[in-house]
């Protein structure tokens, strides 16, 4: 049940009787504290609005967010039990701004427990199908059943979850965490389930909401929305693709704020935000502070306009796991169109090479946001953004073929997309330049070939474990963009998005070779110059390192899963967990590991598990089919559960097999 | 572009020059004051938040609704121009509460025209995608282009809604109306369709809305939601399946309320209300006024229980043109379970006669809401309703079996919707009673046959055209009640709803006759006794004299095409139009005579164009086609438009074809 909270707490008086009093209260004096460097800024964030009594056992607290205006109701309902029998007095209420509390009178005797039940709801003035949020509180606490009946339906909900979205694994042997013991790694993969279904579940797919990088778990970057939801997306979509949906409506009603964004900075189209929270606007601060240095850096992460790229990379998703046309129609088409347009608009012809460039924007990478001694922030042609805009160009031309006619005219006709533009879309898709080292390595950006090696060894010699190299290196007067190291994958992020049979085709489109060690030489190349300062490293390293060396791959995989629980990322997770870990880590599993890619309307699997791991057992909902995986090292069996929808195409190891509802196939895997 | 308005004025002095004051206001005080009978009733429902001046030609008005607390913002934008030029002084905003304007000083010369921009933004705090709502408003004036830029995307928007939802159609005459003289019948559907989409368009998709009796337009029965969606929906289904989906939400989230409702009137499940607004709880008044005889008559409406198998029928239209599995899993089963449900529990057995009855409701037919003599509401075996019921309990079943394996298991569980009550549904739906007339005409209701019959002719004779037959009877301390008379089409309404084919199957699993001449039997009988005081009768009746006598079918269409127009329900309209009389007309043409029916994921169509009918062209979507239909007396052509979607089944007078995108085919009609 969304908007009802409830607390039993039993108190048993060992050796002593008398009178007890218990205060039940409402708190709105709250203030957003838990982040340590942002202590010093605005943290009050709630106006008073109304307290008051409920009925005899009840109370009433109503807030106002101070700029947003949004209203929070709370309701609160405390009882008190010696066994069935309701006891004590309560007493009237005690109000203050923001605080309302309601005490309650026991006589307690020794040995007799007494059990206390608080259930509390909460409203707010943006929830749907409400009169006042006041009112709903009120009535849903007036409702709401007993605290066991609560746990009864809490219980089933929970245990439907599990059902949806668990994944079973066997693996030879299990990690050992300093301090804590061995832990399953089952428990740490439902612990990461766990937090994922706390911010995004079936209770947010009729909300206004987007992927916060924290969850809904802490302070850390005030909750805005980056481009987590391309680690988070893809566990979610192949479960409940009605929350993925409801993740991309909230990009979409953003829309009109990307593309006010690119005719600010001068290009067409869409321009999504690095960092956005309400309406959609860029809220990327231009500044942080550096506690090593007690310096403030320039902040110049706004240039990483890749999350547009992102945004339409999971428009297709959603449509090849549902095959929701009607969604295209609606949305994800107008989306898909208006990013394609801004990377059109956004690239420089140079004549002399014949290719068209991205400059001056950042990758994923933070460390790199300019060239050392340059004046200006951005790097050029970064490999990551320019593979990125040329799948875009080439999704936008096919999305528009898919659609039918008369919708497609209509779309063409709304955003004024002339044939010269389609045109220009293929053009450039084409003969977009990406940079190569010498050896055929792709070069993060133009130029990254030319930095220094930065020492490693040294550096772990004098600082231990490195965390924040950028922190670091600026308090010695040095700094990150000078050397060849990154934040976090950046060329590497191409090999988690595509498989090499997408990346082939985009490159050979390009007429730049990608033969089959291409991959592999790029990981060899980028992964030990990785800082792994970023949660999302990780993720993205397992998922590569899965080509290549699939125990490296499950170790990684491992150091990803103890993120949060074993708090890896220097004392971060207190601030909010990091999701796009979280899910990302569960998505190795399910998508990494099995090999798994939705492609041309056909569920491809290339299963490779690596070597710990013994059994994977997992639920995907594709195209209307509800199919259970289970992958062993030499086997796999797919089984479509009895529906009434069509049958499925499944690709395994590049053969194709039409299963239909209540077919069982099992596979010899080599 | 949702959000804006915008008002252009030219002012041109043709003898004068001088001085020019122009006030632009944005005015909170409005009241509800349209509707005669509820000018006594409360009429201010808008407190002070804010006003302001904004930039130098804008301002800002914040009200809140009194119960709800909604914020609503406006603010405007107001520029005068000569020629090109901006020209005029414009002086500090003039406040009040609720109300501030801002006037511009002009000075005019004779024969120059001065034109007035008046741009306005609109923003709630019920929007998403916002910061905060006044924020917006402001924001949106500042950057909303020219009148002229804003009318060129109105008019592109206005042209695609044309292209999506229009129809064409030729007649050999078109009727004239008195005063107004001829109108083209094609340009009265448009004005219907025109309005319908000022209610209900693209934009209300991703809005918490339902069908208001009286669109947007009035104040009349207060905004409330009754079954209008029943006549309102079929039109939109098959043009924008979104926007029906987003009403079927509408109701969804109003499930729980719903079910708080059924237990509390002692049933299980989910019962709808009659009338309902905001949280989805009843609204239905108990009393209302009648002005002839000055007393207040009891309102027992919200005993027509029908409502919610109106929202199953609607989910179950919504998933035959779509093929939407993924909205049954998420929400459309759970709605027709917990509605079949409720059915289950409404029903009592009746051991003599070996049938389950449903007693004391009211079927659509207001004029029946109870027994001469009786003192209880709620009249026994109301055939539209037990048919419905019957309906829903067999669907309820059959949607159990479409659904996965798994997703049917946990719904079950979470419903907690044994095997038992599934087998009860089952026989329920195989033993409800219906009644029947000894001539084997269907009973409206058990011991409609006793009522008196009612002289038409001594009526009209004493009051000329009879309107509102309840209060002329009530007036004489006589009532309805006692006579064979219906408000509106009651029995007829199930030939509105189900095919023959359907109707047959239904009755025959009821173990009741149902022969050829059913139809035609119970139109000539219940067609004269029709008071046609509803304006969703014609509809209905036209619809149904399609089957028997098509000349005065039209007849009817025509007149129910004049509804609001000509206003014909005895000066209602200046009250707001009847939403469901406008889209259940053009539902007329698109579904009746093209004898358009959805069943068993085939798009059915049976032809039957009415003599002055020569043509008919529209567009419907289905299962992700666009298909074009072209319909003649003797001939059809549907044309399926390229896309990407998979073939679609059509039957043509009960022959089914595959139809692929692209593909044409001709049908010779007899």
């Amino acid at each position: 049940m969304p908007h009802v909270a409830a607390l039993e707490t039993t108190i048993t008086p060992e050796d002593w009787s008398g009178a007890l009093e218990i205060r039940a209260a409402l708190d709105g004096r709250v203030v957003n504290d838990l982040v340590a460097r942002y202590r010093d800024l605005a943290k009050e964030h709630l106006v008073p609005v109304e307290t008051a009594a409920v009925d005899s056992d009840g109370i009433l607290l109503k807030v106002r967010t101070s700029q947003s205006g949004v209203v929070i109701a709370q309701a609160a309902r405390t009882r008190a039990f010696q066994g069935d029998q309701r006891v004590g007095e309560t007493r009237p209420a005690f109000e203050e701004p923001r605080y309302v509390a309601r005490d309650t009178d026991l006589e307690v005797a020794a040995g007799m427990p007494v059990r206390v039940e608080k259930v509390v709801a909460l409203y707010t003035s943006r929830d749907r199908a409400i009169s006042e949020c006041g009112f709903e509180a009120r009535t849903a606490i007036g409702r709401a059943g007993t605290f066991h009946e609560l746990l009864q339906t809490h219980a089933v909900a929970w245990r439907h979850l599990g059902q949806m979205f668990d994944m079973e694994l066997e693996i030879d042997a299990d990690p050992v965490i300093p301090g804590n013991g061995a832990l399953a790694t089952s428990a740490l993969v439902r612990l990461n389930i766990f937090h994922l279904l706390q911010t995004l579940s079936p209770h947010t797919k009729d909300l206004d909401v987007g992927v916060p990088a924290r969850g809904l778990h802490g302070e850390a970057y005030r909750g805005h929305v980056f481009w987590d939801e391309i680690f988070v997306f893809p566990f979610l979509n192949l479960r409940m693709p009605e929350i993925t949906r409801a993740l991309l409506l909230y990009r979409y009603r953003r829309l009109g704020e990307a593309r006010v964004a690119a005719r600010a900075a001068g290009y067409r189209g869409a321009m999504f935000p690095w960092q956005s929270g309400s309406n959609g606007r860029e809220e990327t601060d231009r500044q942080f502070f550096n506690p090593r240095s007690g310096r403030w850096m320039e902040d110049h992460t706004y240039l990483q306009r890749h999350v547009g790229a992102a945004v339409a990379y999971n428009v297709w998703q959603y449509y090849e796991v549902t095959g929701d046309l009607e969604f295209l129609v609606d949305y994800g088409a107008e989306m898909l169109l208006d990013i394609a347009r801004f990377w059109a608009s956004a690239v420089t012809y140079n004549a002399r090479l014949g290719r068209y460039e991205i400059l001056g924007v950042m990758g994923p990478d933070e460390y790199h946001d300019r060239y050392p001694g340059a004046d200006r922030p951005g790097v050029n042609n970064n490999a990551y953004t320019t593979v990125m805009a040329v799948w875009v160009l080439v999704r936008a031309r096919a999305v528009l073929d898919i659609l039918p006619d008369n919708v497609r005219q209509r779309l063409r006709d709304r955003l004024a997309i002339t044939d010269q533009e389609i045109a220009e879309w293929d053009t450039i898709s084409r003969r977009m330049r990406v940079v190569f080292h010498a050896d055929g390595v792709l070069s993060q950006f133009e130029g990254y070939e030319t930095l220094k090696e930065f020492d490693w060894e040294a550096y772990r010699q004098r600082y231990g474990r490195l965390y924040r190299l950028d922190f670091i290196l600026e308090a010695e007067d040095d700094s990150t963009i000078s050397y060849k190291l990154s934040k976090q994958p950046d060329v590497l992020m191409l090999f988690h998005l595509f498989s090499f049979e997408e990346l082939k085709s985009l490159f050979e489109r390009l007429r730049y070779p990608f033969d089959d060690q291409a991959i592999p030489r790029n990981i060899n190349y980028y992964y030990p110059r990785g800082a792994h300062d970023s949660s999302l490293s990780r993720v993205a390293d397992a998922w590569v390192l899965a080509r290549a060396d699939r125990r490296r791959s499950w170790d990684v995989f491992m150091e990803a899963l103890l993120t949060d629980v074993a708090d890896i990322q220097g004392g971060t997770t207190p601030e909010g967990i990091h999701l796009g870990a979280m899910a990302g880590t569960v998505d190795v599993l399910q998508r990494c590991y099995t090999g798994l890619e939705l492609r041309g309307e056909v569920l491809r699997l290339q299963p490779r598990l690596p070597k710990p791991l013994g059994l994977l057992r997992l639920f995907v909902r594709y195209r209307g089919q509800s199919l259970a995986i289970e992958l062993e090292r030499d086997a796999m069996r797919v089984n479509a559960l009895p529906c009434e929808a069509p049958s499925v195409r499944v690709a395994v190891n590049g053969e194709t097999y039409e299963v239909a509802a209540s077919e069982s196939r099992a596979f010899v895997l080599k």
